[in-house]
């Protein structure tokens, strides 16, 4: 398997730049006075398709020779993954199959349908979503997107790091939310690249933390079924992303649902912004242990906006 | 009555400029596809205390002799001008005395009692507001700042369509909401001077159409008991923002519940921005009469996003 590297991402970020928002990154003086340190918002909730998956899907569609597109790409998702992919194909002219879980947010089932993709359902599981998968790439000859163990997204998706690092000037600590690990590969690799001595933290719910078992023990932990307000985080680390995530990641920390919930509510309230669960729980982490992150200065990628307002958890 | 000149706003935003945000300025490929115009939406729900009317709130406390401050400042507000001149009078150092209505959302309470205002409440009349705000007055001897039919207020209120006119090159509308019409007599200051050929239009809600009748009729109309979802437009015109009106608005339309509804979800949904169903109505408008406003550039300012979760209109 092979670890992008440094020109990896930055050919990734010439290639989508046209595709992508360059979002903002905000901050706010009321959270920061209750946390006692100083955060900086990265708003990949403001990103087409309204999450970062926009910039990995980018770049694996278009890094695909043109004739492997001649049956369009095919994927499977619980949402933003899924949305990313049937845009990014639309823009290049060419077909997308995607597989959804039936329980995906009505709201993300929208999106794909309106950027003309064909939606397969399967039960919300990984072992469905794959066979699902398979059934419709053998039918269709699509070539397959994985939403994280695939080197172009982890590339594409790096860049939402370095435009935070550019942005941001120094910081102690970037921190992203954890689920297959594609975000927390590009990041890393990106941190690593840019400011060397910056640590990355991961942040992920107590009730799906297969990545931090992983991450602590070595050996990549079997999927579970994880029930977590956290609907974009339920997948696992694959061979590449627990690859990447052994090498440069610095520590995996886990938050409970109510300071999930807690810091979602933190962030509508104060920032006045949408965002979904899982773009919480970094805060979520930073709420439960005041005193690792006392006195830093704290980048964070909210990853998306995305929720069901007929489904809010407060 | 005294109309502010064009200088009392320069010299309103000079004085207020370092206690406020210069909030961003926002658009929205999916919305401008909706309607068929190109929107460009001030953020002034990142505003501090959530909205607008800290620029006034600010801008008439920095003005008192401070002679006149001795006693502390008074106010009556449904909610965000309480907030701000709460802050505006804690960052000079002074006493506040709040006049609310009970109903007015518990976020707004706790926002100014976390300033270290005085609260009292009143029942939600306008009668009731102003007796109840004479007895404040009289017992504490704190000089009162109206929430709109105030000069200093509206100089201070004009500061945002200043920036937003700054941020946002030549437009050919600018719509504002229109309650007491503060911030659109500042709004329609500042256009006549920075852009004279843009049109100025004000949005308010049909269940609270006194402005739109005063406009036609140019007859100031007594206030009525309104029932709208934009809980920020109950208030009705003052001598001094009526004559401001009928001298430099070109129109004030109005917008059902329904399409306020609908424009405060689009907003959250396609924008992830949280806004206050009183910041939609501009856009309700423009859903409800897509001929008037097809084809155009149109500059919005979104006045707040001071919003009760638990009591969601959708």
């Amino acid at each position: 398997m092979q670890i992008p590297q440094w020109n990896d991402v930055l050919e990734a970020h010439s290639r989508i730049s046209a595709w992508v928002h360059r979002t903002p990154v905000l901050s706010c003086q009321a959270i920061n006075k209750i946390i006692g340190s100083e955060l900086l918002f990265k708003c990949e909730n403001f990103q087409k398709v309204g999450a970062f998956k926009i910039r990995g899907a980018t770049n694996a569609v278009l890094s695909l020779d043109k004739a492997l597109t001649e049956n369009g790409v095919a994927t499977h998702s619980s949402g933003n993954h899924a949305a990313a992919v049937a845009l990014a194909a639309r823009n290049r002219g060419i077909k997308a199959h995607i597989v959804m879980p039936e329980t995906s947010p009505r709201i993300k089932q929208e999106a794909v349908a309106g950027y003309g993709a064909d939606i397969t359902f399967c039960t919300p599981t990984l072992e469905s979503r794959e066979s699902t998968l398979d059934r419709v790439v053998s039918e269709t000859g699509a070539a397959f997107i994985h939403p994280y163990n695939n080197f172009n997204v982890i590339c594409g998706q790096a860049t939402a790091a370095k435009e935070l690092l550019e942005d941001s000037g120094p910081v102690d600590i970037v921190m992203v939310p954890v689920g297959g690990g594609g975000l927390l590969s590009g990041t890393a690799i990106t941190v690593r690249n840019m400011r060397p001595e910056t640590r990355v933290i991961a942040a992920e719910p107590e009730n799906a933390d297969d990545a931090f078992r992983s991450f602590k023990t070595g050996v990549l932990q079997p999927p579970l079924i994880p029930n977590t307000v956290a609907d974009g985080l339920l997948t696992s680390l694959s061979p590449l992303t627990f690859k990447i995530t052994l090498e440069y990641v610095d520590d995996i920390i886990c938050a409970g649902e109510e300071s999930i919930i807690r810091a979602m509510r933190l962030i509508w309230e104060r920032m006045k912004l949408i965002i979904e669960p899982s773009s919480a729980v970094p805060l979520a982490v930073i709420l439960e242990n005041p005193q690792i992150f006392k006195g830093m200065r704290i980048a964070i990628i909210l990853t998306g906006g995305n929720v069901d307002l007929e489904r809010l958890p407060f």
